[in-house]
C-alpha cells in the first residue's frame, strides 16, 4: 500500500474537488491510503521561517513521509486557487529543502463548466516543472462537473466517468512503481 | 491626479517589489497617488461569504474607489505568489460583482534572476483576462533586481532603468486616460 497526499485545491465544504478526490480514494483501495493535510496554512511569507508555522513543519514532515502526491484542483479564474500555490510555495522552501524533488505526482481536476479545469491544470504543470518531480503525464483527467456527478460518499453517478477514473488511480498506481527507486 | 492601488506580491519586510513599488511612486508623483492595501487576507474559501472577513470588505472597498491597478509582482516558482491570486479570487466574487471590471490595470514586476518575473507575468495576463479588465501591453517591465538596483527610498541606482520605469508611469497615465470615460 503506498501513501498518497493528497491536496484539494477547494476549502469550502462539500467542494466538487473534495468530492472528487474521495471517488478516487473509494476506487483505489487496493493501492492506496489517502491523506489529506490541512492546507489552510498562513499566505507565504518568507519572513515567517524565523518561526516557521506549525502548520507548515506538520506539512513538510507529512510529505516527507509520502509515498506520492496528488493534487486535485479546481478552476478559479482560469488558473490554480491560491491554496495550491500557497501550498506549493511553502512545499519548495527553505531553499534546497524542497519537500516536492523526487515525488511522484498526479493530478487531477474538475470544473463545472466544460473546460474541467485544464487551464488550470496547465498553470500547474508549467509551475511543478521547477520542482524536480516525477509528473504523471496521460491520463488527463478534465472532469466536467455536473450537480449529481460525485455524491458526499464519492460515489460516481456515470458508469463510463468511474471506469474512467479508474483507470486513472491504475495508472497512477503503475507510474509510482516505475519512478520509484 | 489618479488614484492607483498599488498590489505588492510580497509579504516580507523590504522585499524588491515594495522597492520597485516606491521607486515607481516616486517616478509618477505629477500623476498618481498610490495606494497600498493590506493583502494578507484570508486564504481564499467560498464558505466565508456568508460572514466576509472584514480586510476583504475593505480591499473591495478600496477597489471600488480607486481609478487604476498596478500589480507588483516577484516570481515563486515560475509564476504568481499566492497573495497576487488570492487577492484576484477575492476580488472577483461574489458572481457578478467583481472588482476589477473595467479597471485600468497595469502589470510590472522583478525577479533577481535573469527572468525579471517574465514567467509569473505571463500566467498574470492570462488569469486577468477573466475579469474584463484593461489591461496594459507594452512597455513590460521585467525587472532584474541586483542587491543594490533599489534602495528602501526607492532610489533607483541606474540612470537607464530610471527613465525607463518613469516612461512606464507615463505610458501608464495615459492608458488610464485613454480607457477611462
Amino acid at each position: 500500500m503506498r501513501k498518497i497526499t493528497v491536496l484539494v485545491g477547494s476549502l469550502r465544504e462539500g467542494s466538487n474537488s473534495g468530492k472528487l478526490a474521495k471517488a478516487l480514494e473509494k476506487l483505489s483501495a487496493e493501492h492506496f491510503e489517502f491523506h489529506y493535510p490541512d492546507l489552510n496554512l498562513p499566505l507565504y511569507n518568507e519572513d515567517l521561517w524565523k518561526n516557521p508555522p506549525a502548520s507548515v513543519l506538520k506539512l513538510k514532515a507529512d510529505l516527507a513521509a509520502t509515498d506520492a502526491v496528488l493534487f486535485v484542483t479546481p478552476e478559479y479564474n482560469r488558473s490554480i486557487p491560491p491554496v495550491i500555490k500557497n501550498v506549493i510555495d511553502w512545499g519548495s522552501r527553505p531553499w534546497g529543502q524542497s519537500s516536492w524533488k523526487n515525488k511522484p505526482v498526479g493530478i487531477v481536476g474538475s470544473s463545472p463548466g466544460a473546460v474541467g479545469s485544464a487551464a488550470a491544470q496547465s498553470h500547474l504543470r508549467s509551475i511543478l516543472v521547477t520542482q524536480d518531480v516525477f509528473l504523471l503525464g496521460a491520463p488527463e483527467v478534465y472532469f466536467v462537473f455536473k450537480p449529481d456527478s460525485i455524491d458526499d460518499q464519492g460515489t460516481v453517478a456515470d458508469e463510463g466517468s468511474k471506469k474512467f477514473l479508474k483507470s486513472y488511480t491504475d495508472r497512477f498506481a503503475q507510474w509510482i512503481e516505475i519512478v520509484s527507486k
